[in-house]
Order: structure tokens, then sequence, then C-alpha cells
């Protein structure tokens, strides 16, 4: 029997966060890495928790009057310089098409590492009036953005899957609409999917979109303590449309320019999700986006091998309908090497099924999270695992929960805010003037920037903590990925 | 009021095919041309058409035991070397990726035109023992082909969408068994998703997928009497795992190559279902792939508009939860307008809603693909809906089928392919003898190439029709996209 004794994960997630990290995400077999830097490959365990997560949330996108469309890939060079300040904040990173077999091309393709240039000027082509009005279509696809930090799986990865929305209104009033619409979907994909809370609000002038007039982010904080990104919203008011010419005649025959905002949702939150609910175990994933929900691993010796396999495909059969469940029927795997395996990988819920329990007519369910065992009659297995599976997933999210509000820290000084940055870490509420010059300075000093101005403002006054003058709002701080 | 009088299809699908072809998809707004020569735009109708069917295919999939996976776009070129016949039938349409911000790649990387070669390294390193196999793993992604032929929509695009599904087996057996279950999934959504029937056969040696050892497709004629390819299913033998070295430890310890397959099914088939559906009034698009199933007509005047517009939507309350439905409420149009434009996108079923059927509570509905009018009770509206587009679908298919049916054409000589080929156009089905020698004389005489050599082979004897020798199957010949 060839058992893998090093197949387990090495190191603390208290000691060692981003070895530990790696270790969960390759030993679980959720991605791994490929032959090109910076791009990984999604294993059924990662891609069925991005389907089932993007599923979710385009069902509601479509309740909300969104629609789906997909644009090309590559986008011509000239398109990309249209919006400067957009062409600008990518350019660095974008990745070239010179060249197709052995012809150079005559102009160069990017590779998208986002499609506001590729998509407006269709959108300049398909506003007329303001009947055409309002455009809300989004994509689902993959981008590209050759960025030279070291790449980190689902953190920060060259190549990324997301939804881009891309909305044209004929007034501000109706774009500015859309923010709430769009960010609540996000939040209630993060809370009911992926488990995940985050603090709403809106990124500083300096913090957003290149091109955008405004962006409003969900804000994590990672096991580490360190800040990160995620989904995000963004108001662009009229700077693409006046750069991709995208004018309507309103009810009134009078020519305007559209207004217009996007929006996205990536695949770094499978990697916020992970490292926010595994353990030194493994992976640990929320039910609903879990690949394989319940394990059945079937105990037996020789003389009852066929027995015990009919029951435990009996109650496979009787609940496969209602959950992702799969029977561990490997040969040459002990059962205590299947129960560590299924840890590893996250499933939810391991069903054990033994002499004993062939005898009883009952089966064994052992909790991924908490380690909590049960037993139920066969007939009811389907109730007891909907019911694990539902407490499972408040109770990752309560911890979760908790674990931010935790690490959520005021400061009313500059020296205060520099000491728990060092000594807590996590977000640091400080007020703050709203000048780009005293962040700016903060963020030289102490490596914290804004990762946003929260919209529901802690309770507390003072002035800002760098240059003393009156406080507008009060800031998160942090030190991010 | 603006109405566009020219927004209909201007010419006929029986005079001028390929133009009737383009109008349809652009003037429905199916989809749209791209600023990139050969890439398209999928508008919400077709993209969600393809998420349908993309969808319908993936649940059989999964059922199948097939696990949906991502990898990663870009190929460095050393990888895409290892298979010499795969890399000289890919490289001349390879876009290559040279330059990432203003920096040269120390390595060209290729845009996937298919993924074996960034797939197979991975495999390698995955496959140790026979525990490790199968692998069935899939993915849906966009590939790129930078064809230099003329690009048509759909049939010929450099971007395209598609799933590629890539096997690996410990057995040869094993791998065969595959291609019934995979073919018998891709005839499925065919039939009851796209309402499209084909030919299942075999491809030449000559025609089959670079690195293959065996091809089997689908095949269909298109409207002009052209065939065309749909998906196909590709046994590869040994040929990549010796090529990127997918070997295996079997039962008895000895080291073994594996055992390869692979599928595809692509957005090409969305051209074939709008050519072999539509008529010169526009789109006709099959009910389980339209994106709006039912387009609800309000027609009223000034004076009892309100009450109108309040039955309209009582009745879209009613049937919105079973049918993709919508009102068409948009102002400054009038009610034949609507009539023509809900015919024009191939909704099939538009439901007329006015003082009438205010007055005695019923509703008009009307079939798009024959325009029969029918009208119900309001409370029966939703299982009438439902009646005619089953009747719909069925009916739709039944003329594809009777219409494949005509255009197959059985040759006893030569002469004789070469006249039906001229007279008859569709797929001949002629004696052949196996040899690519005699394929390539007829390819070369009459521009006709072997579309596949049916499963189900027609009852029919003969010598080959090229050389006269003994024929050893009946293949179908004809001038192909």
């Amino acid at each position: 029997m060839e058992e893998k004794k090093d197949a387990g994960i090495t190191v603390k997630k208290s000691e060692n966060f981003m070895e530990w990290y790696l270790q969960v995400l390759t030993k679980s077999g959720f991605m791994d890495y490929s032959e090109v830097s910076g791009c990984i490959i999604f294993r059924p365990s990662s891609y069925g928790a991005w389907q089932q997560a993007s599923n979710a949330i385009d069902i509601e996108f479509k309740k909300a009057g969104v629609e789906d469309v997909y644009f090309p890939l590559l986008i011509p060079e000239k398109l990309l310089k249209k919006e400067a300040e957009h062409f600008e904040g990518f350019t660095p990173e974008v990745a070239w098409v010179t060249k197709s077999g052995n012809t150079e091309m005559s102009e160069k393709l990017a590779i998208r590492p986002t499609s506001e240039a590729i998509m407006y000027v269709s959108y300049s082509k398909w506003v007329r009036s303001w009947r055409d009005l309002p455009i809300r279509y989004n994509q689902w696809n993959n981008v590209l953005r050759w960025e030279f930090k070291h790449p980190t799986p689902f953190i920060r990865s060259r190549e990324f899957l997301w939804n881009e929305g891309h909305s044209v209104f004929a007034t501000e009033k109706e774009a500015l609409a859309e923010g709430k619409q769009i960010l609540k979907i996000y939040q209630k994909a993060l809370k009911e999917y992926l488990a995940l809370p985050g603090i709403l609000g809106k990124k500083t002038d300096k913090e957003k979109f290149a091109g955008a007039v405004a962006t409003y982010s969900i804000e994590h904080v990672m096991p580490d303590g360190w800040a990160i990104q995620g989904p995000d919203w963004h108001h662009d008011g009229q700077k693409f449309s006046k750069a991709y010419d995208i004018k309507f005649l309103d009810r009134e025959g009078n020519s305007m320019y559209a207004w217009q905002n996007t929006y996205a949702f990536t695949t770094r939150e499978l990697g916020v999700m992970v490292a926010t609910h595994s353990d030194d175990k493994g992976l640990v994933l929320p039910p609903r986006l879990a690949y394989v929900q319940v394990m059945i691993v079937p105990i037996f010796r020789n003389e009852n091998a066929e027995k015990v396999m009919d029951y435990a495909r009996k109650i496979h059969r009787q609940i496969a309908k209602k959950f992702r469940a799969r029977i561990d029927d490997r040969e040459g795997y002990s059962p205590g090497y299947k129960f560590n395996d299924s840890e590893l990988k996250g499933i939810p819920v391991r069903m054990e099924i033994g002499q004993k329990e062939l005898e009883s007519n009952r089966v064994v369910l052992a909790r991924r999270d908490t380690g909590e065992k049960i037993e139920c009659d066969a007939k009811e297995a389907k109730a007891s695992i909907g019911k694990l599976l539902k407490e499972m997933h408040e109770s990752m999210y309560s911890k979760a929960e908790a674990f931010l509000m935790s690490n959520i820290h005021a400061a009313s000084s500059y020296g205060e805010l520099k000491t728990l940055l060092d000594e807590k870490k996590g977000m640091i509420s400080a007020p703050w003037c709203g000048k780009t010059e005293c962040e700016e300075k903060i963020k030289e000093e102490t490596g914290a920037k804004i990762t946003n101005v929260p919209l529901k403002q802690p309770k507390m006054g003072g002035n800002c903590i760098y240059c003393g003058k009156k406080s507008r709002k009060i800031a998160n701080f942090a030190r991010s990925y």
C-alpha cells in the first residue's frame, strides 16, 4: 500500500502564512502552477468553486437587467490609446501580440487587460438615441496583466478570470443608482457563497481605477493581517464616453455624452476564501462552493466488502440528487488515509460507513470545519447533511466576520496609527482631511495605504491624523496586498 | 416616430445565401463585427444561446464523469513543439505574444489554438500510477486561430469559444469507449437544444485532426448545399503521451504510456443553427436557446394605455418564472414595428395583448417559425406557451432533418458523383477504396473532400468510384466550408 506520509500540510497557518497558503492550494489539488510564470491551473476544485460563484452572481445580474455578451480577446493599440489615463494605467503590463504564424502584424494587438477600449468603440456605434439606453452588458472572461511583482496564486495572477460589467446610461443619476445594486449583488455572493465579509467603501482619488471618476470597493483582511481589495464598482462619469465618442440624442434632440460605469468580481476572491477559511489540516471550503460536498468513506474488510459497498452506493443514490456526493472507493488506501485526504481537500462533510452503520442502518457524518461528528438514521441522511452544510456555512461566515471585526482598530493620532500598524496590523480607522498629500506622506512613512473610506462611517471624531486640519471622513489605513 | 424602414432583411435566403446570412446575424442583433478582423462580438442573443447550449452539455459531461478545469491562455513555444504533427498543423495560424509592456520576452508565447501542449505537461506531472487514471478534464474557453482564409462569423472566426475535453486512460479499450459517450452527448445537445441533425462518421486519415490517430465528426449540410463540420472527438492513441511523457505504473508495476482522447464543440454550431433555421424575415431560434422566448407586445391607444399595460404586466408575472419573457414597452414604436422587430430577432413566441384581449381575459400567441396564431385564456397562457415552444422545437428539428436527408445523394460512378456535386450539391455517398490517393485525386478534380465515412453505412455496393478497386466503405463527398 502506497500512502504518501508527506502529503499533508507541514507548516502552521499561524507561523508561516504564505508557505501554508501555497501548500494548502497545491497539496489539496485546488490549483497547480503552470509552465508560464504567474499563470495558474484551475483544477476541478477551484474551477468548480468559480462556476458556482459566477453562476450565483450571473443569476442576480440577470434579475437586475444585466445582459451577458462576449467581446474579442485582442485590442488594437490605437483603441487602447484613446483614453489617456486608462492607457497609462495599463500599458506597462500589457502582453502584446505582434506576429501571426511567421508574419509580423501591421499593428500590435493587446491581450485585454480589461475591455473598455474594445467595447466602447462598439457602444459608440450602437448608441444613437436615448431609446438605445441603458446598455448594461457584462462579460465573463479571462484577462491578462503582465505584472512584474511577485505573483501569488489567485491573489496576484497574470491571467485571471472575472466578470467585467460595462454600463451606459442617459443620465448621471441613473448611472450612480446602479452602484448600490451591483455592490449589493457582490456582497450577497460573498456572504452567501464564499462566506466572506468585507468593508464597503469609497476608494480615494489616488487609489481609484485608472480612468474612473469614483471607485467603490469591498475590502478584506487576510489571516496575516494584511488588507486585500475585493470586488469593485467604478463610476466613470463621461470620461470614456468623451474618449470613445459615445453620444446620444436626448428626448429634446440634444446631442449628449453618455454616463458610464464598470464593475468586476475576480478569481482573486477564491484566494481570499481559501486563506480565510482553511486550517492546518488543509483546505476548508464553504459548502455551496465545494466541488464535492459529501465524501462517503466505506470501511470494510474482505469479508464484508460487498455488503458495505452496496450500502454506501444505496446511500449515495439517496443523496446524490441533492448534493455533490462521491464514494471514495479507491483501492489500496486505508480509511484513515481517506479521512485525511478528504480533510486536506476541504470536503465539507465526510460520511463514514462501516459494519456497525450497516447493521444499525445508520451513518456517521463528520463536519470539516469543526471536526464534529454526528450519527443519524440512513433515511435522515439527506436532511441531516442539509442542516450540517447550512450550519457550517453560517459558522464559517460568523468566524470570518469576527476575525475581520477584531482586525479593525481605531487610531486618533499618527503615533497610534503607526503603533497599531506594527503591533496589531489589520485596518486602522483614522480621521483624514481628504487630501492626497497626507495620504501619500502616510504611505511613504508607514507603508500603509487607504483601503477605502467606509460607507458605514465609524463613530469617531478628531482632526486629520497627519496634518491636524479638519477631518472630512474616517478612512481605513492598511498595509495591503 | 422614428422607425427604420430598412431594418429588415433585404435579400432572400434562396437567392443570395451568404449575404442573407450576414444580414440575419447583424440586423437581428445576434452578433456584430469588431475592430479586429475575424473576431466577432457575441451580443446577448448569441452569447445567451451559447450559455444555454454549453450548460446543457456541461450537465451531461458531469453526469458522465468529466470535470471542468481552466488552464492558461498562453503556451511557451517549446511546449507547442513537442508533438511535431500537432505543431506543424497549428503553427501557421498561431498568434504570438512577444512583448510585455515595452520588454521583449525571452521566449515567445502562443495564444492557445488548442490546449494539448499546456495541459499535457501537467498531466505528465500528475500521472504516476494507474491509481491516478483516468483523467477526464474539460475546459470551456476561448481559442485563437489566425487563419488567412476569408473569415465568416461563427463559421470561420479567428477567435471562437468551445469546450475542449482532454482525457487520459490506462488502456486503449477504455479510451475508445469514451467516444460513444461523448458523441452521444453532442448529438443530444444538437438535437434537443440547437434542433440540428448531423451525420456521424469517421474522418479519413487525410482530414483527421493534426496529431490524432482517428477523428469522429458530426457533419451538417448548410442551406446552400455546402457541407460543414460540426463537433468532433479524437482518439490520440499514445501519440501525445509519448511526446509529452505521460507514463504510469500499471498494476503489475510496468511503466506504460497512457491512451488519450480530445473532443470539442464550438460556437461554429451557432452559425449552422442560424443558417439552418432562419428565414427571409430574420432570425429563427430554437426555443430552448432563445435568449428571449416570449415577447409581449401591448397594443393600446392613449385612453386605454394603463389598463392594457397592467394586463400585460400581470400576464408577464404569470409566465416569467417559467419562460424568458419580456414586454416590449418601448415608447414611440407602433405595434406593427414591434411585431417585425420580434420576428427579425427570432423570438419564438410573440404575445399580442390589446383591448379585445383585455376584455375577454385572453391572449394571442404567434409562433415565429410558421407564423401560426392561436388564442387562449389568460390563465392557460403558461401551458399554451409551453406546448407551442415544444411543438416549434420538434417541427424545426424535423424540417432540418428532412432538409439534410434530401441533400444526401448516392453516386455509383465517378461521373455521377461529379454531376450530383454540380447539380444537387449536398453530400454524395459513394464507394471508396480507402486510399488517400483516390481521395486526393477526387478533391483535386472536383473540389469535394470526404466529410466523413458514416458509421451508419448506407446500403449500397460497388467498387471505388475513382480507381474501380474493391471498396472498403461508403464515404460522403462534399464541397465543404
